[in-house]
């Protein structure tokens, strides 16, 4: 991607366009295959630059400035803690006021309105549609069906059904950055070559059927050759073969595994998930000898010294809380982490990217 | 109304009297019959200014710094996502901060506080309460009550019972306006005798009878001399007579109609309404013919080339969603206008409608 | 404590670091006994220069401009309309945006999260946490789970179980300091050594047994010698021991009471406290004659001509509404009081409280 040193306020539209849409005006943000090397490498380093930007009162209010003007609504219609607060403190950064539906029973729709009338009325008092929704699909057709009005507004897919979640994978991604990428310095530069991952062993670890968070990372990370995963489950939970094939498909190492003991020290990131029994349809989960997919304290003489232990959370008895204290426990980060990559994709979608590298290469580069 | 140019920030107080109040300091929204002719161009011109104002980011920001200094409280004791979310918004273009009260579970009136009490209380942290309520006359009564705290709170009714709902009123209107009134220079320009709305015809359609926004709304149009209203419902839910009577006393020419596909040419505007059946006490809806009272697309070679399609939304069967890409179709531009109006109404409540006048003189003015 | 007057903004850490914690970065506000007295002072001194500067707009807008960089969680998992809009409107006083959580049903706990691990997800995204919940010693817990964290945060205890309530009390003696501390100029002014109690009676009445605010105040209380307290309880419902206890330990006179009219003409302030029924294992509430713990207008001859009547709400039968409209009623004066002292006490925790007292000495003084 040419970010233009010369007026970095205008950034290339060509990867703005990527993001799925029918008209020129709105781009919406729905599936984690629609971020590229290119995309992704830029996110990080506006993402690094926020977090870097918001430590001190000063660059804190300057972020502030930049999303006054819009307003954002965030739709969620499924429970969720931790996305809801990710994206209503990145909306808080970028001083973007934010409303929230999360309850149907306090609307209209049980007078009867469907739930496309609901979002085509609250497409009207923002700028922007957050939305979390137990339905395959939603957010897209929600996209669509947006680009069809007089005043369409962008829309970001903050997890609908067992589908996809790109927003998790970004901050997925960006928390492998950080562990993988070097210093700072090295991080905000623009490196569109650089590989950090070639090399890297990461392995994704239990219910690997059923995270949708494991396959939006799975279609990121195939954007880095060199880098060779491992998929670690019991037989009933293994990951889905239309992975596998996109796997395959882009010339990726991988292997599948039964044993996370057998493979732990090989791993330079682990990516823990829990058992998602919620999806059960008979009870199956309860005859699933899930131990073998725990990490715990006692394996940290196994461990690389850099090991990166993601967890998407919320967690059970898989990931051991006596890791918590161990410097290459990476999940507190990760949450935080998804507040500043959240923020730095806001900021793109309203094209206030350039205006956050600006005043980072003004007041922070050497 | 003399709104002196020479000095836009001090508009003259005879209007804010006019609002209910019983004491001078504090002024109330209750009724729509509170809001005459001067009124109702006054605020028309304050929200079309405010829209264009918040367009471009500099005056989103000016507008902002108005009421950064006032707090509101939305008491929404039923469910209500439109109304809720345009109140929400219209603070927060002002930049109004406010808190919320929308489930009473979460309250303490279930350590037996009375719900005056809890007014009372909310009363004393802001500065403003917005309330819905499904008691019919809760905020008159709210209102006298607070009239009589040592600080009180001005209160705007968000709709009350079956009774009355004043801003919607008020955003019909001006979507009416919007429909009639010409370009937007004729629009902001102080012209309290022109009518925009003698000679037109415009239909009430379908359950009259427990609609508060018809009633509401008719009251406003009683003030347009020359303005014809068709009142189209089956006789079970034919509007209320104590309307008619209201009708008739201001000199406004009406007539009952039994089907609308009878009317339809006639009408420069058509305003829909579902079926309102939570409100049935033996289920008596049942056996109404509604069909009669459809708008559909089947129809619009009837239509005149200019007719205003309204709903207060939600809609259910009676509004064919295939109208919804008609340019005729003005019930999504309705939501976005109750925001500005709402805006408006607030900004003239806490006295910073003539800064956005002067704002608007200095800055956009030919 | 001493406010150095040449530089208002570095104030000294000694009582920062009182309020406890487990390293040297952050302070938690957890239990009344905390506060001595060079505390209180200060942070009423504060409380009011804050609510006089926030009555025009440029102080408001000056007030806002403190915290706009830091981001507030209120967790708040027990019912509570006033505690929690009394510390949201402190927080938009001081222009620190917040997110809450008020509901487990919409929080990842129903996935088997454990609610440490939620807080810990909820810390990653603030500066602060505030919180109430039903379990005795919550909040303290937190608070040391909390130190265990990589990025602390500190948290202000809103409530937990029958235990504790500290900013309740630190509004109920503001509340008194406002009725006994002589005019504004007096009570801004430093001076450590004078206290307005001394000679003063103050009852509280009623469930003293189960009141967590009169626990709260009573050891707030005895931080003043010569103030003398009234315990007026029916037997069932009287003072834990422990208190007396501590009362006694401090030197404080007190006398227990059963008639609440044998002593009202003695009282310079009375406490009202409802009946707590909802801590009833076996009903035995309806067998206490409740009635002689009820504050009624025909007592009004008895007032003394200052007396200060408090409540901490919500109230049933104990306080009767006729008095409403009597000066001496504080109880509405007592909610707003919280916002401001509850503003002050986290202007205090962020250290912008220097930044308060030197707009003051700037603007207001004389």
């Amino acid at each position: 991607m040419d970010i233009r040193p010369e007026d970095p306020t205008e950034l290339p539209t060509a990867h703005r366009v990527a993001l799925l849409s029918q008209n020129e005006k709105v781009f919406h943000v729905i599936l984690a295959q629609q971020f590229d090397r290119e995309f992704i490498d830029h996110l990080v380093r506006i993402a690094e630059m926020v977090r870097t930007i918001a430590d001190a009162k000063p660059g804190a209010m300057f972020l502030k400035s930049l999303l006054g003007h819009k307003r954002a609504m965030l739709y969620f219609i499924q429970p969720s803690t931790r996305t809801f607060m990710s994206f209503a403190s990145a909306s808080q950064i970028l001083g973007m006021p934010y409303d929230e539906v999360r309850d149907r029973s306090t609307s209209s729709e049980h007078k009867g309105e469907t739930e496309d009338d609901t979002v085509r009325v609250l497409s009207q008092y923002c700028d922007l549609i957050i939305m979390r929704h137990p339905v395959e699909g939603f957010a897209e057709r929600m996209a669509h069906m947006l680009n069809a009005m007089r005043r369409p507004v962008p829309v970001i897919n903050g997890g609908s059904g067992k589908d996809q979640h790109p927003t998790q994978a970004l901050l997925d991604i960006y928390t492998l950055y950080r562990c993988f990428g070097g210093p700072l310095a090295e991080r905000v530069a623009p490196h569109a070559e650089k590989n950090h991952f070639a090399g890297k062993t990461i392995a994704f670890v239990g219910d690997l059927k059923r995270g949708r968070t494991v396959r939006s990372l799975t279609y990121l990370l195939c954007r880095y050759p060199g880098v060779r995963l491992l998929f670690v489950s019991p037989p009933e939970l293994a990951i889905g073969e239309d992975i596998l094939e996109y796997v395959r498909r882009h010339g990726i190492a991988y292997s599948i595994e039964r044993d996370l003991r057998a493979v732990i020290r090989e791993c330079d990131a682990v990516y823990m998930t829990r058992l998602q029994d919620e999806w059960d349809t008979a009870g199956e989960s309860k005859n699933i000898d899930y131990a073998r997919y725990h990490l715990t304290a006692d394996m940290t003489d196994q461990f690389k010294p850099d090991l990166a232990i993601l967890h998407p959370l919320p967690r059970r008895h898989e990931l051991d809380v006596r890791l918590d204290a161990d410097p290459r426990a990476k999940y507190w980060d990760q949450v935080r982490n998804g507040m500043w990559i959240r923020a730095a994709l806001i900021a793109y979608l309203f094209n206030v990217d350039g205006a956050v590298l600006d005043h980072y290469q003004s007041y922070y580069s050497y």
